[in-house]
């Protein structure tokens, strides 16, 4: 079995509640995303999918993101835009542009010290 | 499903037996620890666990062995201070300080081309 | 000579006017910064300045920006909060607060891509 | 569980037939190779296996490729030197030099935003 | 004073010389480069200059060598396509296309542990 | 002018007085070490020194400390081994070995956000 990954980064600002209940003030992050797909097996070409196509498609959902306040975003009105909520909305954007592998994971890298991946398993 | 990943290090010595059954000379590294916990769904706040906090509980582990000396300590009395049993240690340890998330592995980075995981899938 | 270099990060939101003349919209990202001070000699435990000295000072800088909106403090009301000036301001306060050592630079990376230093050079 | 990765490179020049049906020119990159092994204990040292062997066999395998050019290769002559076939063939090679310990996954990573993986799962 | 940094990457061929006066097989990196330039002081939007238009002038530097094969351009027919020549060859096109700012180094790392800066220093 | 940068890391052990005057425990780290190189010019094949060549140089002397503990070597015996001292020690070794360029440099990365740089400027 083949697994892709491809990584892109958008910069965006938000603010979220924490474990003790604050509302966190207004700031930003560069977050680190990371979209891995399977396959079965190769094409004539030897790939499960141009590294080229699934970059080009990630960014395609990045750009909605990128250099926004997140708090602001309709994706995010209901749930809160934590690095969880971030993984489970991009992983539904993505997977919706693709055809002929699956998605497997979305992994969202917050700071290099804390990231959240989000899969259908 | 998520899963949530923070990072930290400690800075400490050891000396273990090598695969020619030779002590090596005491020596130490920085091993870099990744602590995975997965859940299935987010709390009101969208969090499986709050970072900052999962952080916290890491680096109360971390603290009984940074700056020590790995085989003088009686965690590494019966076996050896190995990145695979470094691992398993940190893992009982770090398992015990959590509750409403299940930690799925720890991964600790000997050097940046050595890393030893323990997961009890 | 000898020279030191502490690095730290600061996650903090802001919005800047770019070459077209244009006004972003408000996003954020993580700031790395990296510090450097010179000394012509080591002290009688062969250092510099200890390296938890330097970091300690850099955080209480940089504390004051971390999750924090760039383009509302004070600091920032002359001048825009881009890398080159983000980098000037805490020059200007890590130097206040070192004695025994002068400080060479500062360095910020807003992404892996793109960093900016100040010296007095 | 237990699972160990070591990291490798090699630079290798190459040519495939991209998405668009395109022979693209003869280029290069440096390939980082991530080779996993698992175990379901430790030996008397504490170990699945000594890095050092399993980073020697995986050297092993790598310097038939390092400085070539892969399009070259009697190993890619019926199938592309993609990174997914890279990934397959190193598997293939390297599972023949290990005993006591099974390889999982091979990881090839043909620049900093794009890696493919073969496990046999 | 002030310092910027962009950074990208190109992916190409090349063979050289190594010091033993062997000629080595063709094979490829991936190779790192960044681009500093320096300016007393930044214009009324605090930018000494823009990152995305310094990034965009290297782009546009780096897309003759990218997916090529050095040792087949006109730019090394009579130097080695060596690290040091690269960031010299580098240099000399991106100053021709910068104004306002005044280029400082040209580094090109051609793995992560070698790398060769060009200055006029 | 020309500079070249290799680097390679080794795993020791020490122990040092903080700034509080106390000794640590013994304890450990990878120690990343950058060895840069200057030159005016490039020979016939392009290069100030094979990086090949240079990398056996430093790998020379850093075997003088890889899996030791740094406290017991002679080297330290009358300056203790922090980071400032490894580098200024490494910095007169490895100048010893070279010729036909002329070292710059010597930097020490005790953790990723720690590190000292010797110089004879």
């Amino acid at each position: 079995m083949y697994e892709l990954t491809v990584t892109a980064l958008f910069s965006a600002a938000h603010r979220v509640v924490d474990s003790s209940g604050e509302l966190e003030e207004l700031h930003g992050h560069n977050w680190h995303v990371a979209a891995t797909v399977a396959g079965d097996r190769t094409d004539q070409n030897g790939m499960v999918i141009d590294f080229a196509v699934l970059k080009e498609r990630l960014s395609t959902v990045l750009d909605d993101f990128d250099h926004k306040n997140l708090s602001d975003l309709g994706e995010f009105r209901d749930k809160a835009p934590t690095s969880e909520n971030i993984a489970q909305v991009i992983f539904m954007k993505l997977e919706s542009l693709l055809d002929g592998c699956r998605l497997r994971s979305i992994s969202v890298r917050e700071t290099e010290s804390s990231s959240a991946t989000y899969t259908e398993d």
